[in-house]
């Protein structure tokens, strides 16, 4: 099971794009709000608990001075994934990638790109797809429709010409 | 098993970090040079087929205008780690962390703190962890020798005070 | 011929710039999708065989992590010129310009400046104009007709003065 | 009473500057390492009982992902000093800087200039001068003394020229 | 008592944050109009007075070069906040932080996030909280009803699911 | 035949490798010094006739404020390449990268990375080989060279193992 | 006189302030258009000659990779003044600043800030008042002025309290 | 008569190159320091009374949050030339040239590249040069020098080669 956590429920609009890909991928998550700076007490609790009850991979967003997935990583043994945020109060986003990216030696957090919470949902299925068969096949077969679609697209630009060709 | 691979053998002395903290934790692992950029069908071949040959994730180094990683990722289910590296034509690194952190939507690359090898290996073995619960022990230990090390000096220091103490 | 490939069609506002100038210049030339990341076969078959094809440059324009340009400039023999885009996935069009422009020794990408689709079709005219005299005397008149322009701009400006004049 | 934490040894060329500075000024304080990343724990146990130790404000110095002084003033109803540390792990210190600088709303961090521990010294003295009559005039003292020290340079320059100055 | 001073009126919805939150706290504050550029005289006069009229901290906002919080810095023996301030004219705010926090040895500023008018009143009533107990108990509940409000939030999340909840 | 220019004879050890590559690629070219900002007229007369004494492609060096390839791409009909060099009065490369790359619309300079002469003299070549098919045959077996450099590396990487590997 | 020029007529909303505050100070100007990029022997004219038509400092003010200021500066014994554009096609203006300011040894450019053709045109004004002792009155009355319009707003802020106030 | 002033006597290798060169330009000058943030009364009394001391135009170099130019300026009806310099405290030199480009508007400063007193020395020069004929007049020889120089240079390239070419 994934577990998805973000500092704040501003957070929730990008973040809910890795619940969404998850289902869309058949594995099971959880999603709640654990706020690094406000709940520090929540995060200890969380983190420390998380493999015990059956979590297999974390996927923790924030923005600003984005301490949540680098406090988590340092509490549990779990992978954790990094979303950084750009949010109102981040200096375009620069500070959420560098908080998240930067670790030190000994706590790794696996960062996606700026905003990318679907890829974190992605990544998510990877990692139990490094075990799991199933789960292998269907990023597989997810892959495939990504290059499918692009192929309809590219198939109707050259029938209709860039001019005609309405996105 | 992991999957080790670096765009040229000047990233070898960062990337055999990843390397030597695998073998510490007792973590399967190959290692070899697959470049981007002049050996592009090598690419292919080697991340079309690395999942069926075994391998269950794929660190990857690379400096620059980094297309490694995210290459691989294009081309492979398996969850894939790249490490930025701040090779001598790169700008101060930044040029490196952009271009594999910021894929697009659909294909994750798992990034870690530039020149950060060591814990691209760290998360490697928590991938396996996600299921391994052997690998995940040992994962749990290391954890605990890092805050014994730690220990270790704090105690030293409270004890000689800062002006006695020798790093 | 002059091929210009995106990595998606929402770079097709960006991207058909190109091929309008070069419509202006008299350059035949092509147009499609070819997206690094999601169809990267595609992109293989595309890039090693275009110049056995009469293509003599490409234009590759792509945001984010663009993989596009250089992967092209990796498999193909001819002048690559990339155009960085700064898609709503990018962080400012910093990750677009530095995955484009800072290429290893040996695999050059012709970078232009971001969002300049149109300056990619008259440097892929130029470099017919190396070779082809015809080319060559429309990029002079294209000079110079943009000389012409600033001079009926500040003639007007001069003639009603800046407070009278409207853009 | 001032408290001095930093994340690694390493940091000690720099922040021991800040209690020699408050040594200088006469102001108790205490000297010891806290890793927010590899003592989590400890952070906590830390954080949450200085004010019950008589501590008035915490120095807390940190590079890279810098997550300890916000996470200490998470946790901490005192004023928390950041000293940013450009590591070597770190982006020339972009990422010290704004991993301490850029918290939430409600939870502050004094940050300092990259490396001033120094500064951080200062600024805890003159958190006691607040109401601590004594302290304040020791920094009025301080900052005459600043002044003297560039009088005696701008008088020496005066006399001897520019090219008779030996700094 | 806290002096709030800005740069410019303009700077007003900003800096009312940190009187907004000083007052929701019970510290009484003053609040004006300093322009380190356009009245350097009321600057002087303003910062070397400050101590001597029973103010203990003051908190100073600016945008661009700004150069109004490191003034008062040097002209005051009190704790200076500095609040940098994303205004039209500063480019993108890194002029204005970097202006604040790179103050040199001997003149610190308190330095909080861009735009964190908030904040610099919650430090600021930290700073007086080293002495005053009120005030800490004041602090120590805000953080409190903080974290209650975050609890809020992650119930109604967990009970309605994150399609049901609308922030 | 190419032209290779830069700004100050201090651009000399990164850009005769401009040189260097196109002599193993059998392209005939020339080189000489011309300053834009310290000779200006001497810039003017060049770019004006370069194409009228049989120039092709003009490869042009600077750092800082670079505007030797922009100016001469204004003057001149011919492909132009930039080479943006991290001069000792450069502010990391960032300046001649941005000088150089951020040309307006009708303008392009074709940008390579930062000191990458090496690149500019292939892509010189690459823009001959556009019409030449000797030249062109030269690249790709330049190519298929550095594949097989990697080669050699790769195999002796993997017979003799990564910590018996002296690179 | 000063002469006030900008690369496109796309510059005049920025570019007439600076002839706005001459105006303000009775400095006389004129102001047209000379692109470096389209119109490079216009530039040249205009910049060899400015001096001998009674010219006494020239402000300049383009966007992107700016070559204009520069460019004037090496033509030219006059006083230069840059001002960098947010232009359309600008990288947030880092790309027009650093193309002005850093100009190599010998051939400076009196750069202002990001869009700031007011205080261009207060500095051309300075230049003149370095020996007019008309026009530098003038300037000391425009300084008396702006402190007394501070001046008006913090007596109102300070009698209507911060709620009151309206900007 | 020019003034050139610094925030420290660590400015002086950097600084002295604007005396240098006014020496070099037979412009009589004045150098000491005065810094902004250790000595602010100086700073005042300085700024206040230059114009009445015969002073034309003032050059003011600093590093970090460099204050020194603009507090001069805000004080000064003179021309102020700022020189942003790359101290040991300085975050590359970005911190310094932001401090000193981005003043308000009302206040300029005339900003010189990073570590560039020797155009300072120019700019100040080319100021006094836009009334005294005999001080434009060598620079107008300064220049021609320079452009001698290049050519000193471009004449034995061409003639040894680059290959022999010793700078």
């Amino acid at each position: 099971m994934i577990s998805i956590i973000m500092g704040s429920d501003s957070d929730l609009p990008v973040m809910r794009q890795a619940a969404d890909v998850l289902r869309e991928l058949s594995v099971p998550f959880e999603l709640t709000i654990v706020s690094a700076h406000r709940t520090p007490e929540r995060l200890f609790e969380f983190a420390r608990k998380a493999h015990e009850r059956g979590v297999q991979a974390i996927i923790a967003g924030a923005g600003g001075a984005a301490h949540l997935p680098g406090m988590v990583a340092s509490l549990s043994p779990l992978p954790v994934i990094g979303v950084p945020i750009r949010s109102s109060n981040s200096m375009d986003g620069w500070d959420s990638v560098l908080s998240i990216l930067q670790m030190p030696n000994g706590v790794p957090v696996a960062t996606v790109a700026l905003d990318a919470a679907k890829n974190a949902g992605i990544l998510a299925a990877q990692i139990l797809g490094a075990y799991d068969e199933q789960v292998r096949r269907r990023i597989i077969k997810y892959k495939e429709e990504l290059a499918e679609g692009v192929a309809v697209k590219y198939r109707k630009l050259e029938e209709v010409g860039y001019e005609g060709y309405v996105k």
